[in-house]
């Protein structure tokens, strides 16, 4: 142990070069935590220096892992032999411990640090005591020592300076959460990465890795809640036999910062409860609700609180009893208030007895109740009026409701944007409706101003998004698809942060710092998500995906029986034209925003062209900005994502030596996918839609390699996530 | 890459230390492919110098990923700079190749051990070529090579000498198949260990790490075939489509000498053929069969050929048409004919129209046809007459068809031995079978001969086991359940193999080669199919299982619609005792065995207690050999099996030091769910078996610790495996 000598260092970078070399394979179950050793040795030599050993201030479980998590990342980043070499006296020493718990003259050091923090937020700074030099991580609580940790861990993986490191962050948002559409066997609605990570079969008794390793993924980027079960909900969650397993969990997932939440489902006090009734005003109902919730924070005291779908899609709610949102959120938020829990109800709901735009349908219900929820409901809020596409514009709802605490509701998972075998990446997106102004109160009324509560003064606020995440080996099925998460989980901590800033530092974790690698892929991500949208749904089209599973391009469907499930709803194709004319000369959905907002989206001429057939019915003919027709322009953009497809995946190609043998190959297959998915769009829609347009291809669009009759009669019914 | 000095060597060697240290994770994905540096200088000295390079002839690419394996099992056997010192230069050369393409001077001096081997088998030799001294690595075909080479590094990483190594084996059985339950949206029936590992939505383009390490791990004890989908089956999996996923997994396994079977839904004909019968006489079906058959092998040249379950549990097949199991099975086989392939025609059947006892069924349906079926049919027969219980009589269809080809089905998935929770060794209970003696042809007449095809003189043989494999990180779910799969695969490739050598090279390979450990560990895995037997069905009961699932015990289950799904059917409790009579007095099922086993099935006296409830109707008060009343003997021996998991719980405790943490933990769990399940088993079936002994719990026998009442109100509806 004490033979450490030059000869012997240089050996280990040797052996450490064959250890690590590309040719090894790495399954990516690690994420972005791969803590891969530095080669640098120059950085390496600073870093070590600069930390020489650690030492952990306070006995929480959350300190501990904490330090757990410092010495599984030197181990990597140093070589494990670092960690024989550590010592705790004296100089150069890595501190970590909340504010109450360091000595006074380090908490002496800090003070403005301090006053600039919110409750989670942390502080990480070099100083020097006694003339000695240290650098410490700290906060408020130690959550925030364990974000500090893990922001700490970021700057070595993406191979920054810690030189008179001094960083002071705190979260934007209150409520940072995945909601994860699992199913009690273990299905996962609209999941495409395998099963539900949660084995509720071998719960309690049995705590899989995959928890912690759940737990420190989410801690890492600053997500704090989860909840567990799909908002389809069934109510067996709520019995004693599930209470037990939940509780396991909740175990697992304290230490890092992470609260449970539930889907309830509004009629379980008759499925579980033995009640007649479930109306939210009945005695027995309200008793239900309080004993229920009562016996749930028994077991999990920070319990976070329910989700709820009622009323949506086939779930009951209150409307079954003839009451409303507010009294069946309020319900809820009563027997949750003494303990401190959430509501979250949301509000995506399309009625089957209202003709009108389906998009039109959550404001019309819901605006109108604005101050009536208690102030432990937050609604939950799509990004858009519709479904999840590859692009809405923002939902009409964000800033319409001042008195009323409002959640995003992001979905990570790919529903409608090629399940798991397509590289898009989302935070893009997430950027995109952020950065929308609602102008409700006046210009510069950002979405991020609504959610993060500034714009309204609010400090109940959240970002939920719907989980991408499986029991497949790498989480999410495709590498480049753990970008999502993580992004997600970067913009809920701060939605102000931009999503090539998060693309560049991801990357660097999970791959490679090499800026031969690093800076093309980062453009290769930027572009992906306008890539899926040309491919898929240019122009504002939406929806057109086929039935049920959602799966591949199906604008021909329009035999449900319900008119707004069909995608000729939604298009609206015929031999005018095509596109949803949502104006006021149409559904008058664009009554909904703000005056300045409408008037934008009114006008076909100041409409931005990304959103031109979500709010206009425009002729084949119409010449676009480009000076090419619709349909031509069309036609081109379907082209223009499958070549941009191609560009990706020929890019990629061209980074064999960056990458570990097996990420690069099974991304390699992926994008591969991805081109034929591409292709089958492009080929589909333009044959569908040609039959309205009765115009030729333009020059540069590939000749279609099946006939429409073949596209129609391709059949998925085993396809994933239903 | 030339600077090794013996100081670097002994740096390595502390490195490797560090890594190899189990406070260091391991999943387990590795199985029994561990490859885990060897530790012993002396061992490893000894290896090293014997294996200086590695010479492969031939091009085929079974050659290939034999090369690839040593270098794979090299690099962590020795250590990764093994592959930086290798050279082919000369002495201590390891050559692979198969008879044919050796130099002859090598060829020579192994005439007599080719004339020892079958096809696939292998002969692994140290030689003297001129003055030079090298080991082969040989077969008589390329797939023999690869077995020898698996066999070749199983004796390294089982620490055994290579001086001198002279090693001759054949394979005793010619078909050596996992079946799996798997379907199309990848649930797997009966299955324990997550999704199935046949992603179809991603193939044919995307290409699983674990179908690759699926077929190496199979390759490694010499299975080479697989059906890939349900025997309730989909007819889907036939049609192009599917056709060509199947063909993408049939090309990753060829390499490895496995190949692709697939399950024909019978009915096919008429669900993807567009005919209006699937009647086997019937020339448009016949037409249909031969051109699927032949679109088939178009694609899969070495296609297996079909696995079909008809007219059982609701499936289809041609007594839907009048038609018998003779010209279902030549119908399909006639198709298979031209390419070579074998159609497996499964005995499960049981009919809702015979009052009769269900254990006969088979036997009475299929026995008359023998020497009706085409030479390449085989009959496929579970081990037992019901159903993969933890203990069953042989099936007496054993040695009961000299004229028809037949295989045996084993279970390796543990739907009625507690999931993948329990740790239950199965290679004990398929020895316990292979070595029951049907006595068709006199004394010795093992069923293990019939399989082997050496008591009716059979080519065509094999065996099948129900696979236990998922998506789960570890393949099984429960590390020690690996060991099924293992034990199978050696057992298949040669019966008659004792199973507790087995267990100590499975020990060997996966964990750890220390006596401490290897010791104590095979006797607990030994012990724990008995152990099984005695908290769920303990003196030959059986099918006490709740319903459906399966979960866990159900003997009170009385009210399903057929009278032979209920566990009351089987254990026929009443006042005067219990068990199932199934002698000359009762069903008389006993004759269907030979004379000499019918004889000591009908009478009591020679009837051996482990099976005396599965034949006889039994007193509670019958006084078993060991003295105790026979309520007292059933009370007993449940608490016994509890206390024999409490001995493994404990045992595995001590072994800490042994085992990485990660596999130690999560063993550990498992140990305590089975402790928790085996007294939930001996609590209920005492209780409900109570009320008709009348009579109280023997000594020694733990109170239980809730009310029957409880016990049956227990509700599993999302117990995995539906």
């Amino acid at each position: 142990m004490v033979l450490f000598t030059k000869k012997i260092l240089s050996l280990t970078l040797f052996l450490t070069f064959v250890f690590t070399t590309t040719s090894f394979a790495n399954d990516g179950y690690n994420l972005w935590l791969q803590y891969t050793k530095i080669e640098n040795k120059k950085l390496l030599k600073e870093y070590t220096e600069t930390i020489r050993g650690i030492e952990s201030i306070g006995n929480s479980e959350t300190i501990k892992v904490s330090k757990d998590e410092l010495n599984k990342a030197f181990s990597g980043l140093f070589g494990p032999e670092y960690l024989l070499k550590q010592n705790d006296s004296g100089n150069n020493t890595l501190i970590i411990g909340s504010e109450s718990n360091l000595a006074k003259q380090i908490r002496s050091k800090l003070k403005k640090e301090y006053s600039q923090i919110e409750k989670d937020g942390f502080v990480i700074k070099q100083i020097q005591v006694d003339n000695k030099t240290h650098i410490v991580i700290t906060g408020k609580t130690d959550y925030g020592v364990l974000y500090g940790v893990f922001r700490f861990l970021r700057e070595l993986q993406t191979h920054k300076s810690i030189s008179g490191i001094n960083i002071v962050d705190s979260p934007k948002v209150a409520i940072r959460m995945l909601n994860h559409w699992d199913n009690l066997d273990r299905t996962v609605e609209r999941g495409y990465a395998g099963l539900s990570i949660w084995n509720w079969h071998t719960l309690p008794d049995y705590i899989d890795q995959r928890y912690i390793d759940y737990a420190r993924a989410n801690a890492s980027i600053g997500i704090n809640g989860t909840a567990l079960t799909n908002v389809n909900a069934n109510a067996f969650i709520l019995t004693p036999h599930y209470l037990e397993k939940v509780k396991a969990l909740a175990d697992v997932f304290r230490p890092y910062g992470i609260k449970v939440y539930l889907t309830a489902r509004f009629s379980a006090p008759i499925e579980i409860g033995g009640l007649k009734t479930a109306d939210p005003l009945n005695a027995d109902v309200i008793k239900w609700w309080k004993d229920k919730t009562a016996e749930i924070y028994k077991a999990i005291p920070d319990f976070g609180g329910f989700l709820v779908k009622a009323n949506s899609e086939g779930q009951p709610g209150p409307q079954n009893y003839n009451r409303n949102h507010v009294d069946g959120a309020n319900l809820m938020a009563e027997a949750l208030k003494p303990f401190g829990g959430i509501v979250m109800w949301r509000a995506f709901v399309y009625s089957e007895h209202d003709a009108s735009d389906r998009a039109k349908q959550a404001y019309t219900e819901f605006v109108p109740y604005d101050g009536k929820f208690k102030d432990n409901v937050i609604i939950q809020v799509k990004n858009g009026a519709i479904d999840f596409q590859p692009r809405e514009p923002f939902h009409p709802m964000f800033g319409a409701m001042p008195n009323t605490n409002m959640m995003m509701e992001f979905q990570i998972t790919q529903e409608y944007m090629g399940f798991s075998t397509h590289l898009v990446y989302q935070p893009k997106l997430y950027e995109e409706v952020f950065e929308a102004d609602t102008y409700r109160k006046g210009k510069g009324s950002t979405v991020a101003k609504v959610i993060e509560g500034s714009l309204d003064n609010k400090k109940l606020t959240g970002v939920a998004g719907v989980s991408n995440i499986g029991n497949n080996m790498n989480w999410t099925g495709h590498h480049f698809l753990q970008a999502n998460w993580y992004g997600f989980g970067r913009l809920a901590w701060n939605p102000n942060l931009n999503s090539e800033d998060i693309a560049d530092e991801w990357i660097r974790q999970t791959f490679s710092n090499n800026e031969h690698f690093v800076n093309p892929i980062k453009r290769m991500m930027i572009q992906s998500r306008e890539t899926v949208v040309d491919y898929m749904n240019p122009y504002g089209l939406h929806h057109i995906f086929d039935t049920g599973h959602h799966y591949g391009p199906g604008p021909w469907v329009g035999n449900l029986p319900r008119p707004e499930w069909n995608p000729t709803y939604y298009h609206k194709a015929d031999e005018y034209g095509i596109g949803f004319n949502r104006t006021k000369t149409g559904s008058n959905a664009t009554a909904q925003y703000a005056p300045e907002v409408a008037k934008k989206y009114d006008d076909i001429s100041t409409t931005p062209e990304k959103n031109l057939l979500w709010f206009h019915h425009v002729s084949w003919n119409h010449e676009l900005k480009d000076g090419n027709t619709l349909w031509n322009g069309i036609a081109l953009k379907y082209q223009s994502g499958v070549n941009k497809v191609e560009n990706m995946a020929s890019l990629w190609n061209s980074m064999e030596a960056y990458v570990d043998i097996q990420r690069f190959k099974e991304v390699q297959m992926m994008l591969n996918i991805q081109l034929k998915e591409a292709k089958w769009w492009r080929d589909a829609c333009l044959l569908y839609f040609q039959q309205f347009s009765k115009q030729d291809l333009p020059n540069g669009v590939e000749k279609p390699s099946k006939t429409l009759k073949e596209f129609q009669s391709m059949r998925f019914p085993f396809a994933p996530g239903r």
